[in-house]
């Protein structure tokens, strides 16, 4: 307990901290969407990119393992602490530094939140291109980690596809510093792309370039009912082939996640279609909103019996247009419904996605017939979130559950994490799954930039 | 003499090879873009991976230096050979394996010509969204190896972001198979990405599954004189903002190269408007091709004075869209004005561009006063080309050249090489260019995957 207060008061004397935390400062705190982010006694908020290297250098002279953290809305343990670590927390970097609108670029720490960016972009008729339900937490240096995907990945990319430069200290203090504005280089290897997805293993994200985009139009949703994903398909093809309009979300939704989430949400009976086998959310831009509705009406209905559509409603008001995007969204709702139920994010190809669902419906059963996922996620680049009908389960069940869920996927050229990372909770799963060539390189990689083993150890590679 | 005799000898009988040749085979072949590309003696063609990863072994074991080539058509060096060398041909791997039109996938052999895929995508209806002016000869594993770009990149980004899953023989001889379909991948370090822009020094690709998107509608084209940059960069952004049409490209030409370019073209003065500053080649697709002519005319004649467009041209015909695109493609006519004149091509922040144009023009006439640029190339990414108006000068010149052009581009987030690599002639140029610490980190990963230094040696890092 005395090392642990000279700790923190060292750590108080340095230069380039905006706050040091201690147990005490933490155990009142909102650890976030897992409550192991806060089992750390310690958290260091650097001011700036000399900061954080001030911080790993400490940290590399004491050995002492070192875990960043952002919005702390990770879902898969990458953010996770254990009492002798100490957590760089990047939220007081939470500066936009820059809207380039020539080059369209933003310049930003990566502690600002997602919502931040977009408003600030936004002002200027720009948009980011990349947008998810934990908007208003998840930071730019967390997605990055991560390489969140959301809602516009499949017409924008992931967070790979709108990063155009990247700062990070590296584990032994030193800064990679490419903030390069430009989409197109091709200049030595582009080692920026090892940070993104390595959840903070290979170093610290302290700051990045995000690609803008002009923002076009005006948009409508439809919420559409169909029978399977294939139908579902055929909709999203269409709009995607249309050149008139731009199509911004195609999200779909299983009957079990439907369901629970109207019950949970209160929704009216009767005020949104949605007794079918599959519900798929469209949200279309165009010139005017009216134009965006009209050619949303226009398109369904040309293909109503094509596609077999049960039902369909393009929303007549924005109210309408909310309650459709809360029923996708507002998915805490079947945390609620379950203590920690087992939850996944998986990408499966385009024509493999009916077949998945059924097998895995059916393989979950022959663990316990009570179980049934609850299915929903991002149609257009096949990214399915499942969450099971159940607490959270004992180790073994759920390593059964992974791999009922799992298997096959690579074969078909899918991936185990689409959009959640690999963190502490994949990791087993991980080894399991990859391909093993890949395992060795990224166990080489992590011995070359990180052979102390100290940044973020034990998350993604072993 | 004798040892390469023997040596070809023992490369004949192993399986897995389409061909073998020696420099009786490769002294009447064409070596594509680069003389050095044929220097090596010997020449295998690997039939299939198996294939390439027998030769990687035997090279291994024989320390002998191994330089992949795809379609001959770099323009830095990175596929130039030494006399010892052994060529891996990746040509006899040019198959197609599958289209899958539902996940929208191709799944092709490194060898295969981007127009071959193009082709094969278009008969689905679905394209690969990078196209360039080599599309004949260039190789889907040569335009991983390089990034490429093109002239879509600025809406589907460069290569790295149509790439969705790689195999690659490394330089062990163990096969490294990530033939990932899903857009959407955050399971573990994404080392694909390593070999993206490698030039074959980390290994050599010899699969890929490559991101397809749907065509649609039809395109008109048109030619637009205006006095600069900023003012094409205005045009361009209002069509971008567009949500009821589609930019396909932007591409920007200065007047020395226009001058140059219809000259040696042969083009009737007055069918095109040539007579300004800068020209601005505009592909903009819609439902029909009279909707995107009436949309190019009305978007230009809006903003005439505001944009300050000095003169421009709607292409009536095809006939006349073909000259427009001449005009700016068929650049091999500036290598015939002058014996292999320096040629560069960076990336410039959008805000920067008439002020570089403007101070390499003056730069220049102080390292020779006849000196002057021809300038071309993507404005909406930034990517410009330059040639100097010269034959290849000595050494020292060529230095002092490149330190003109590439003053300055870190600082301001440009590229010194946008999308044709490094290779073997810009790397000096990138020791004396880019972040220390990135080419330290690049240095570390070169000895990591490739310690005996045989893949490619000598290009990109040293």
């Amino acid at each position: 307990m005395d090392g642990q207060d000279d700790l923190l008061a060292e750590l108080r004397r340095t230069a380039g901290y905006a706050a040091v935390w201690g147990s005490d400062e933490l155990k009142n705190r909102d650890p976030g969407f897992d409550d192991r982010n806060f089992k750390a006694a310690t958290l260091v908020r650097p001011a700036d990119t000399e900061g954080v290297a001030t911080l790993v250098r400490f940290c590399a002279r004491r050995g002492i393992e070192l875990v960043p953290q952002g919005g702390r809305t990770g879902l898969a343990g990458g953010a996770a602490t254990t009492a002798g670590q100490i957590i760089c927390d990047l939220g007081a970097m939470n500066r936009i530094e820059e809207i380039d609108t020539l080059a369209r670029v933003a310049i930003v720490q990566a502690g600002t939140p997602l919502a931040a960016l977009q408003e600030a972009a936004g002002a200027h008729g720009l948009e980011p291109g990349i947008d998810l339900a934990a908007r208003g937490s998840c930071t730019i240096g967390g997605m990055i980690s991560t390489n969140a995907g959301g809602i516009m990945a499949f017409r924008n990319g992931t967070m790979r596809h709108r990063l155009l430069g990247l700062e990070a200290v590296l584990p032994d203090g030193r800064v990679f510093r490419d903030l390069t504005r430009v989409l197109k280089t091709s200049a030595g290897y582009d080692l920026k792309h090892l940070f993104v997805g390595a959840e903070g293993t290979l170093g610290i994200v302290t700051r990045a370039a995000i690609r803008l985009d002009p923002v076009g139009g005006a948009t409508a949703t439809a919420l559409v009912g169909v029978g399977d994903a294939a139908s579902a398909q055929r909709i999203v093809r269409h709009f995607l082939g249309m050149t008139g309009t731009s199509l911004r979300a195609a999200e779909i939704m299983w009957r079990d996640f439907t369901l629970a989430m109207s019950r949970m949400l209160g929704l009216e009976p009767g005020t949104l279609p949605l007794d079918a086998p599959c519900l798929l959310l469209l949200e279309l831009a165009a010139d005017t909103a009216g134009q965006a509705a009209a050619a949303l009406e226009q398109g369904l209905s040309g293909m109503w019996e094509a596609a077999g559509i049960a039902d369909g409603l393009v929303a007549g008001s924005l109210a309408q247009a909310r309650a459709i995007w809360r029923l996708r969204e507002e998915t805490e709702q079947i945390e609620r419904m379950h203590d920690h139920p087992p939850s996944f994010d998986v990408s499966v190809p385009g024509g493999a996605i009916d077949a998945y669902v059924a097998r895995i419906t059916e393989d979950l059963k022959g663990i316990d017939a009570d179980y049934a996922p609850y299915v929903f996620g991002h149609l257009a680049d096949g990214n399915l979130h499942i969450s099971i009908n159940a607490d959270s389960p004992p180790r073994e069940r759920y390593r059964a559950i992974e791999d009922v869920l799992y298997a096959g996927l690579r074969e078909i050229g899918g991936s185990f994490s689409a959009e959640h990372g690999v963190g502490l909770d994949k990791r087993d799963a991980c080894e399991r799954h990859a391909d093993p060539v890949k395992q060795e390189l990224a166990r080489a990689v992590k011995a070359l930039l990180d052979p102390e083993n100290l940044m973020n150890p034990g998350k993604v590679v072993r």
